[in-house]
């Protein structure tokens, strides 16, 4: 049995792509209303993108908002993705102890996804439901990407900030090796501390495309210890003019990009 | 327009029962594996306290559990509850600005809840979408009710515990009278001291029956001022031999302690 962050690892070093594509279709963007229009999109995307991607995380609240057929939309995703790829549930749950096991029966048995998105506010008995089984992952949100991420995680508690402490406090349930953080790209300075402070852990790093952080440094620094995706959602499933090839060249782009760092990193070791 | 909060007092003041049933069916209490007795039992424990409880609390995870044919009995038990009680969705949502609105859409246009759980921890980007409309309520997660809520909640910030933090900001968010607070029965202090700190927001308050919080005090001190809300889940749930009897007795005991606070209260008044 491979723990989750050692074959995360080893498949981003085997493919020196780390690129997790993220499904966030919403009508606004897509230009539709018919739910149909949607699952033809998504599997475009998946399609264009499916040699280039380590992981495809698709976003609950774009299947949510259609109720119980945009459930069975994210069913018929997830086989569609198939098994030779990570699958990220990004549902950033956080809930009582009780509760989060039937959360964690959801995204591992129900959906059978590969890891999930956490949220640390309800402690560790919140999250502790989702590490049992050390080959699926569970990333916390620790310094997210929003403008509105200072409000409570940059605050200081006794001169540490609160995001620090959830990533040193995440380092601690991390026996398996099974957990992650998500840390955003617009956060560079936050990113390379937390790093340097938990080099094992995974890193989820959203931010990057239509958010605008830095490609390049969150590539380097996030694959420096332990391993680092970089989510793209909107910037490829809106690309261009949504058709597979724009879609695909975009992709292709931004691997390259990380490519080039992996390449980097090589000779410089 | 009625805002939110201001209907809540309301509906609590005339009925003077603040019970809040929440709707937590899992296969380990109900000892079943079939969704179609999760639906009969639900619809059982909505008949028997239909009269006394002021709203119904559906916890998605137990619904989520079972993929999109647990959304589709969702549906189907927003439809058989109606529009006479308060709905609220248990989601515990928080997600950038842009995907807060999709699961804003959701909770209160797909599936017709007028109030939802929310998730502080990324701010108030994550919040906004879901205050809109003053009709709508959004229950923010302040002091909750499990063990481990002190491994962040209970933290100093500048020498104020986070969760004071949280109250004090969705204070500040309550411009359409339509925010509230989750606060646990079992942290009895907490829960006074932040009703005194923030009198206008409602609160809803889990963690009595199963979980060991008081009953009388949550009332007490809850209505003082603003609404509050008592949430009891398995304790009615799977209450006795699980009858419609049984279960109508149980929440008709935690209601007659309800008229006895409320009773008390109009004759100091």
């Amino acid at each position: 049995m491979i723990p989750f962050n050692h074959r995360l690892k080893s498949i981003i070093e085997n493919k020196k792509s780390c690129l997790c594509v993220g499904l966030d279709i919403s009508p606004e963007m897509l230009g539709s209303e018919d739910l149909n229009d949607f699952k033809i999109h998504a599997r475009k995307v998946i399609d264009a993108t499916r040699d280039l991607a380590v992981a495809f995380k698709p976003n609950f609240a774009f299947f949510e908002r259609w109720g119980s057929a945009g459930f069975s939309w994210l069913e018929e995703t997830i086989d569609y993705i198939g098994s030779d790829h990570i699958r990220i549930a990004d549902a950033k749950r956080g809930d009582i102890g009780s509760t989060a096991c039937q959360y964690a029966h959801s995204v591992f048995t129900h959906f059978g996804f590969d890891a999930v998105t956490l949220n640390p506010y309800m402690g560790q008995d919140s999250i502790m439901p989702f590490l049992e089984n050390p080959e699926n992952g569970a990333f916390i949100l620790c310094r997210t990407s929003n403008p509105s991420a200072v409000d409570f995680q940059d605050q200081q508690l006794a001169g540490i900030p609160l995001y620090e402490r959830v990533a040193t406090w995440a380092d601690i349930l991390n026996e398996h090796r099974n957990v992650g953080l998500v840390i955003g790209a617009t956060a560079q300075d936050e990113l390379i501390h937390i790093r340097a402070l938990v080099p094992e852990l995974s890193l989820l790093i959203p931010g990057v495309g239509s958010q605008g952080g830095d490609l390049y440094n969150s590539v380097k620094f996030g694959n420096q210890s332990g391993a680092a995706l970089i989510n793209i959602s909107r910037g490829i499933c809106f690309s261009g003019d949504l058709s597979e090839r724009d879609i695909r060249n975009t992709a292709g782009e931004y691997v390259q990009k990380m490519n080039e760092v992996f390449h980097e990193k090589r000779k410089n070791n």
